[in-house]
């Protein structure tokens, strides 16, 4: 990562609180690093005006209009329909380097491999990070983290894009502030653009699934005594419940804190898929850990962006009584009940 | 694949029952586009006295010996310990071009990614097949495979290596015999070997098993009223089981076929993980699906290979009796007992 990132992230005609995902996690944990957003439709807002947080981080409408706010880095921010990137994306990109920003990205099409932007990044001397480029070698996994001292507390979720990673980062300063050394292994672009490391899990062979979840595991528990790892998707999604197994059986967490969204019945965009009860999600979920390492739910991380205020409060009551789990939205509310659950479990393990 | 394909199979000082799978499914499917197989240390003897079966197939110690026996495409039949590629087996592969065999590789690097082998194989007009090579360009799965008509019927196992390829060939031939359109869905590369088509679902880049799955199925479909889906891994495998649970919701049967080895109380090289009893297992299975699509276990196909005749029979009548289910070794025994299950499925679906 650069030193003192200055980042000008591209989300045009899609910045917004569920469309640019990359986008707001980088805006809601370093703001100070980014100088401005390209969306030509909210042009002229700023960031709490579209997102409800970011303070006055400017939106504008063209490249141009951003490099006027000195930014050393252009961050993707959004993915393009399709997984292809657009012949204007790859203009707008090229003229990026030009200019001399370095290239910030988490697309599945590696930015880096495209042959002009290649030769153009060469020339000007500027590096493209491709965020889930997997390393070169990775191992399959074979429990080799069952040798490790530290706890590992992964967060599972009922869908995809429901709090997993948010839940991880804030407990990692709430748990730091208590004085126990606390690590966050990253496993999608968004944590490792913020961590500053980490592993695509979506992105290796699916065969490396596991094995990278292990590498990262190993790599983390050597530097602290509590590993939270960001967990993906869900046991029940169609498309990426293979990810998320391969990283269950891959990390082999010690517990699992739950991220629920109370609104939210079915899959995103699959909708034929409808979410259990909560109390038979859970159940399910320590079902799927247990032949390998058993690893009770201690928490419930709710999402509860959607609700009103009342509605909120009234939804952390009834999960903390039908589940009998501390539960909070630790964004909104105090992350106090999971961040204790978790230190609890870590020092009386 | 070449119209009358004369494999010589390089399994050079692996060819045995458990460490040359490729090769030995090649050799017990194809016998007759099997010209020999390379292995310094059991040159001399043929497949059936090293494997059982095979008939007359020669061992040969050298490419040299095995050129004489005309073969017009080199098979790598096993996996080089680390995944890389020794330099040896590249200088081998290279004068197998030169004598213009095709090439033939299901290993996770590919042959034709190796600069001098693929400058080779240009210069003398030898294509290099690397059965892993996913396609170019897979989608997400999201239940497309709702909306065919045909039944899908996926074998799952308590282990990897323990006949899920092998008990769909089994059944491959006898539904058809019986009159029903079955078409056979390879996701590993000896199967895509001995099909000709398929996809290796553990090769592609893990956001995408399942739409990997959810792409073969649709193909097959279209062609058949019966799919025979080849599993891969196990549910609780450390290693593989996000490949599994990818192609377990990206396939969505209608119904499984449990595989199982009486003789195997833990996971392969992972002794740690128990296999629990077959009646859990097949549980655990069931409930796997359910939240998606709900696929009853509906028989059980077992590997005796290990066991003498009667305690085979007697492990075949045990399951039976235990799990209710339809049993059979379908190599060894008679098949019957799960063709006729999966013939009754699909015909009173």
């Amino acid at each position: 990562m650069p030193r003192s990132p200055r980042y000008l992230i591209l989300a045009d005609e899609n910045f917004g609180p569920e469309t640019s995902k990359t986008a707001n996690a980088c805006i809601r944990y370093t703001p100070d690093h980014v100088v401005g957003v390209i969306d030509r439709r909210q042009a002229g807002r700023t960031a709490q005006q579209v997102l409800g947080f970011g303070g006055a981080i400017p939106v504008v409408a063209t490249l141009d209009e951003g490099l006027a706010l000195k930014p050393n880095a252009l961050l993707i921010g959004i993915a393009p329909a399709g997984g292809q990137i657009p012949p204007d994306w790859v203009r707008l990109v090229g003229r990026a380097i030009e200019h001399t920003l370095e290239i910030w990205s988490g697309l599945h099409s590696f930015i880096g491999d495209i042959p002009e932007l290649a030769a153009l990044a060469k020339q000007h001397g500027v590096t493209i990070h491709d965020l889930r480029r997997p390393p070169a070698k990775l191992p399959v996994s074979n429990g080799r983290v069952r040798e490790v001292a530290a706890t590992v507390v992964l967060t599972v979720g009922t869908d995809c894009n429901i709090g997993k990673m948010t839940t991880q980062l804030q407990l990692l300063g709430k748990l730091r502030a208590r004085g126990i050394r606390t690590s966050f292994a990253a496993t999608g672009q968004t944590g490792i653009l913020i961590e500053g490391r980490g592993i695509g899990v979506d992105a290796v062979v699916a065969d490396f699934i596991g094995g990278a979840a292990e590498s990262l595991v190993l790599e983390c528990a050597a530097e602290s005594d509590l590993v939270l790892v960001e967990g993906q998707g869900s046991i029940i999604h169609p498309s990426y419940s293979g990810v998320t197994y391969g990283l269950l059986h891959g990390s082999l967490p010690h517990a699992q804190i739950m991220c629920a969204q109370p609104s939210r019945t079915a899959i995103n965009r699959c909708e034929w898929v409808k979410i259990p009860p909560l109390v038979d999600f859970i159940r399910m979920s320590e079902a799927a850990a247990a032949p390998l390492r058993p690893a009770p739910v201690i928490g419930v991380a709710l999402n509860t962006y959607d609700l009103d205020e009342a509605s909120a409060l009234r939804a952390v009551e009834t999960v903390h009584r039908e589940t009998g789990l501390p539960t909070t939205d630790p964004v909104r509310f105090d992350p106090a009940p999971v961040v204790d659950a978790s230190a609890r479990f870590h020092e009386t393990r």
